[in-house]
């Protein structure tokens, strides 16, 4: 009987410690979700338009347009020139889904799990709360999604000009742009500076940078002034749920109607 | 030994039991370390100086400044005014310790543990790597203390201008600088725009918002140009090292040397 007692409590011992070693792991930051899975394409097409334009950013980031459609779907792609140091303070688009595409990483992208689905009531404290946003440090060829309605942004925090290629692609509750795109290709004209010589830049006004903000909401955005603004907390563990994040059908779509433009398919209309 | 064998395992169960719900609640969260204890005087009383020196910073913030001396004691104030969405990027003082007395609040304060005691080696990914801050949403008439070597700033996250007074105590390991006070005073002399009208403010140039970060070093400052450059992390709950962090002191010899200069103590010299 003594054996037996003696059994059951060795028995529970090993159990009690064997729990105890998951928990102090758990604790010691094994239970953190794995690192935002990377999604990577080797290329993505640019539509073959004539004379793309092309649009100064307010913090001397070149971008090159085109937009595409192809009966419902409409989007816009741009591929940009980010200088070091530059990206856009957190903000929130309404309208469009968004894909960044980071040829030679080096760029911080961030995003919210929380929703903010009221263009009228964004990410700030008086507000519907600001936001934790979770960063990912790109790699060369990543792709990372980012849809509606979450706060987010990047800093390109290299000390060198790193591109990048978005893409916004128009939501089906979208209210209707003149370009069909969700009103991005739209916002930029808007506020950006034409480029007419790439040799010769425009200077970037201070109008224009206030305007970035100012019309934002013009475009279904959420733009902020300060990088504290919508957000409270910035953390470098990705939950599953961005971690996971990604949107291969609509993605693969559009690289569809992109190589059909470029070999003439004359259902899709780019410009 | 049955009735012996039954108490033991008992005993161990209740014991095992007991930490385990110690873990749980750490894992909860109740591990974490209570708010930034909230230190609040209510009055601060400014060196009364003939026309004290107003300077208007990078982001508007209009600083009323004093430096005062007493013996190796240096020290420089600035009452100012922080418009909305104002405040400075993350930066690492080196020569000197700092103090933010919040009137009204509404600013909210940023501070790594993490020290970068090097001027050459900041808190860059390149270099020293970047911190983790945390952040504390200042109440009226807090008072909060951020030592030299830690990345730190704030934000006037307000949509109205708020009150905020510097105190830059120069640290033992500063080299000289004219005023005796660790070079804060030097610094805005050289970057900001001097303020002789203040009902007419001077433009702010770029080229003031430039130096401000170019000639930092000059007076033992690491200043960053975008947010996310000295910072990997933010975080909503400080650690003990922080919630506890102060210096009363030196602030209270600080808060003598200003009382006597203004009770006419002719070993202080305050300007």
């Amino acid at each position: 009987m003594l054996n037996h007692w003696f059994r059951a409590s060795l028995s529970l011992l090993t159990t009690i410690v064997l729990m105890f070693g998951v928990l102090v792991l758990g604790i010691m930051g094994f239970d953190h979700s794995p690192a935002w899975a990377i999604n990577s394409i080797p290329d993505l097409p640019f539509p073959k338009v004539e004379k793309p334009e092309q649009i100064l950013g307010p913090a001397g980031e070149i971008f090159t347009f085109a937009t595409c459609n192809r009966g419902t779907q409409g989007f816009t792609l741009a591929d940009a020139q980010i200088p070091a140091g530059a990206g856009p303070l957190p903000h929130i688009h309404h309208h469009t889904n968004e894909w960044f595409w980071t040829p030679q990483g080096g760029l911080e992208l961030f995003q919210s799990v929380q929703e903010y689905p009221d263009l009228n009531h964004p990410a700030t404290d008086e507000d519907a709360g600001r936001a934790k946003v979770y960063t990912v440090d790109t790699v060369p060829n990543q792709i990372v999604y980012g849809p509606k309605n979450r706060v987010h942004g990047f800093t390109n925090i290299t000390d060198e000009t790193r591109p990048l290629t978005f893409i916004w692609l128009q939501d089906s509750s979208s209210p209707q742009y003149p370009y069909g795109d969700g009103g991005i290709r739209e916002y930029f004209q808007d506020v950006g500076i034409l480029i007419t010589d790439a040799n010769n830049l425009p200077p970037i006004t201070d109008q224009a940078k206030e305007e970035f903000v100012t019309h934002a909401p013009q475009y279904g955005i959420n733009q902020s002034d300060y990088f504290l603004k919508y957000v409270a907390e910035v953390d470098h563990h990705p939950p599953l749920i961005l971690a996971k994040g990604s949107n291969d059908p609509d993605l693969m779509a559009i690289i569809d109607t992109i190589q059909a433009f470029n070999q003439g398919d004359t259902s899709v209309s780019c410009f």
